[in-house]
């Protein structure tokens, strides 16, 4: 058998804080904003599969038991009681935490005290750059202040993340120049109002660029795009000494860990897409593991809001992983101590050389 | 073992009137319409071992006889009663029939009589328009006409369906405004003569518009390419009512899938793909199922000109399904009563519910 | 159990004729020029793994034995000994071996006698079009040249390859017109110092367009990217009598394969992929049958530089074949005699056909 005695999530969002309903929780099943289809439910999906199967064992009840069912266990264990011993069954020992989501969301030490386990910060850019433009008056403000504020994060966070930048890194691999940087910003500055998220090509591009000033390693938010036209900013970056790491990239996810295998400071994320496939997380892991340097990947949960979907995620991945790299063992094509050796990688140890954890 | 009683083809064509020969019937084998390269024959294709896997033994023959000897038993029995066997054979209780296809094909009443099932057209949008430009003098008569002859069609069409549409709707999600249409209208009336293919983009994407006007289900026909652009016309098409449902889409099938569960209304078709790759059809299948929302995907057979089409997509169907479904279940991932629930709901639920069927 | 006794390798390079240190070993199984992140190693691949397990026992070692200890080995034998008893046990036959690649390699002839086999030259349409240019004075001289060493290599070669011109073939699928010609091939005289590589994307379609004349099957290698747009050069390309090999094409083989069921002249390659796949090589060699007949698939190894590429392209190969051939067989979806008939095609007989082999 393959072990992954720990697992350090490497991208994760805190846990709402307050009771939840059926609605609410089916809710965060989903990918939409919006409700199910009417005659559909969302946990008719393998995220919603796989919460049944993973996680009423770990409050008392039977797997595949009723959502409704489930759910009132839940309430009567109260949120704080459920999560905890969800995410202390999970094997995660070390989270990073995504900060910058909206919503009343659990921050690094609550997650960390919950879960019995460590957390660090990952800093969104995007939201940190609304923040600064919320107290910046003039140009030079504001693009002093970004600097600033980029740089003073990168001493405490344990990375840095993008959600919207990466589709101007696809456009224009190269920093904007600053002529066109302060035209941006004084063309922010006059028309926002606080509160307006950053949408400008121009200044997202040169967030990124600050970041990866810094020497942390940079979270690329690649969604469900083909990743292969970053390659001009994997080039672009090569050799300047900071990673960078894809999230998500399902149903791209080979093109992601082409990457991986083809830039030295290029990294790809596995988790999510690993939860959100359920009973297909073997075959998805395993197309990951074919072009992908075993060095370059890293577990993650990306998950928001539930608890349960921390859990499941590490479940699938340690059942996935087991029986991917198990099978290769079966059959002679890689020995036990690679394989081992390989899992423990993914699980924990390249996560703890790119962050400098403990 | 996962059950599917009976099932709903939710898109499929006639099958041809004629006894055929060896060369006729491996022509409907290939996906071009030209012969097979000198030295190598469509029969060579997962198409074609699935066909010789499935249908003789439905002749009294051994499964993967010759061709030759397959279509001398099939001339045996003639054309009538060899396509009635195969039909009835193929537990298809439904046919929702495009009757857009040229040749000498069955109808939905034929279709229904053979296979001793029920029938419905789906009026094929850029034929009907076709159909109103040959007997329409003026714009204000075309314009008018059409918008006619979709709302008339929309009363007993099961479904619409376009198949040059999607490409225009790539490019451009919103309805093309009356100028706009007026113009294309007249140009297209200067030039075309009787029996002329529609291919201008303002009137396709103007048809699009009329038939989600109507509020029936709008297929669209994705070919060969990826579907991801579509999500703008998806997302401008949201919260009208009209469902739309993405037919064949493979290699891309992961990303139609995902369609499916970002917008509520876009449904997902899988059949012709199982079809297609015959022995891989589980894998395909398993790959669908990785995104989609479990009431979001529709079996059809795509089966066009053979009866043997039908049969083949109904069998690899059931089959794959049955080896999915039932492997998640042996392992725990899924319970058994969940399996059969989301197997009845891709054999013909889903497509009761959407097309209002009985 | 499905046999493939001999092997036609119809893509791959020389091996190097030095003996090898660890580092310039492991430069051979990453996909870069540079090295490996730090903290990493190219043998932590699928392609490090795969030659771990077959080739030590080659060398009277155990499967899986550590790298340095292979080596140590591998130089106690020496490079030649060391070669032959690997290529002596890859079950190739036949090599066709592209001499473009730069570096102290093994040309066709010593790679037939280290490997007791064939080999025949495929020429490297870039290459011959510079060292065409290194001797041309003049515009006119420069055409009449190319076209006569072309046509010439048209003589002896097996076929030709072009590296660079394939997205040249994306952009503008007709031959571009004799005026654009001579004005790039002025442009290029006036410009280029000896050894410089051709990048000009006219001539590159030029030469393309040379190629296809002379009959010759032309390779074309897609790298990682999707070839769909390769489909108007297809189109352009039909019914000329000039047969065109896609390689490489992960992960987009399934659209190489598709491409290959849609143009009967299209052929895709399936080694490289296998062999840098590894323990995935089953999975991905069964897309790659989904959508392509079977008589338009051919086994090639791509290797280059070291024998071991060789060897685990062919065992890799040979070994993923059997088992998804011979579970389909298993399964009753294909017959025991026609997975063989196939497993002969794409090992061996597809090649002899298209290329013209004894």
């Amino acid at each position: 058998m393959i072990e992954t005695p720990t697992l350090v999530d490497q991208y994760c969002h805190g846990v709402l804080r307050t009771e939840l309903g059926l609605g609410t929780f089916e809710a965060h099943l989903g990918r939409t904003a919006g409700p199910p289809a009417p005659g559909t439910t969302f946990f008719d999906t393998q995220t919603g599969f796989a919460v049944r199967r993973w996680c009423p064992p770990l409050l008392g009840l039977e797997p595949h038991c009723p959502p409704a069912r489930y759910l009132a266990r839940r309430r009567e264990l109260g949120v704080l009681e459920s999560g905890r011993r969800l995410l202390r069954a999970s094997g995660i020992s070390t989270y990073l935490v995504d900060t910058g989501m909206p919503g009343d969301l659990t921050g690094p030490d609550e997650i960390a005290a919950a879960g019995d386990a460590r957390a660090h910060e990952i800093v969104r850019l995007e939201l940190l750059a609304e923040q600064v433009a919320d107290t910046s008056g003039t140009v030079d403000a504001l693009l002093a202040n970004l600097a600033e504020a980029v740089h003073g994060a990168a001493a405490t966070a344990v990375a840095f993340i993008s959600v919207a930048g990466v589709r101007q890194g696809f456009a224009a691999p190269e920093p904007p120049g600053p002529g066109e940087v302060r035209g941006a910003a004084g063309r922010w500055l006059a028309s926002r109002r606080v509160g307006d998220r950053l949408t400008d090509p121009v200044l997202l591009r040169h967030l990124l660029w600050i970041a990866v000033s810094t020497g942390r390693p940079l979270q690329l938010q690649v969604g469900v795009e083909d990743p292969m036209p970053l390659g001009d900013f994997a080039a672009a970056t090569a050799g300047l000494g900071t990673d960078l790491v894809l999230l998500h990239g399902y149903p791209y996810h080979r093109q992601a860990a082409h990457l991986a295998s083809v830039f030295p400071h290029v990294y790809a994320d596995l988790g999510p897409v690993l939860a959100q496939t359920g009973a297909r997380a073997a075959a998805v892991l395993a197309e990951t593991l074919e072009p992908a340097p075993f060095g370059k990947l890293l577990f993650s949960s990306g998950a928001h809001g539930l608890p349960e979907l921390h859990v499941v995620a590490a479940a699938v991945f340690r059942s996935a992983l087991g029986r991917v790299l198990g099978d290769w063992v079966g059959d002679g094509a890689w020995s036990l101590t690679d394989a081992q050796r390989v899992a423990t990688m993914i699980a924990s140890g390249t996560a703890r050389r790119i962050y400098g954890l403990g």
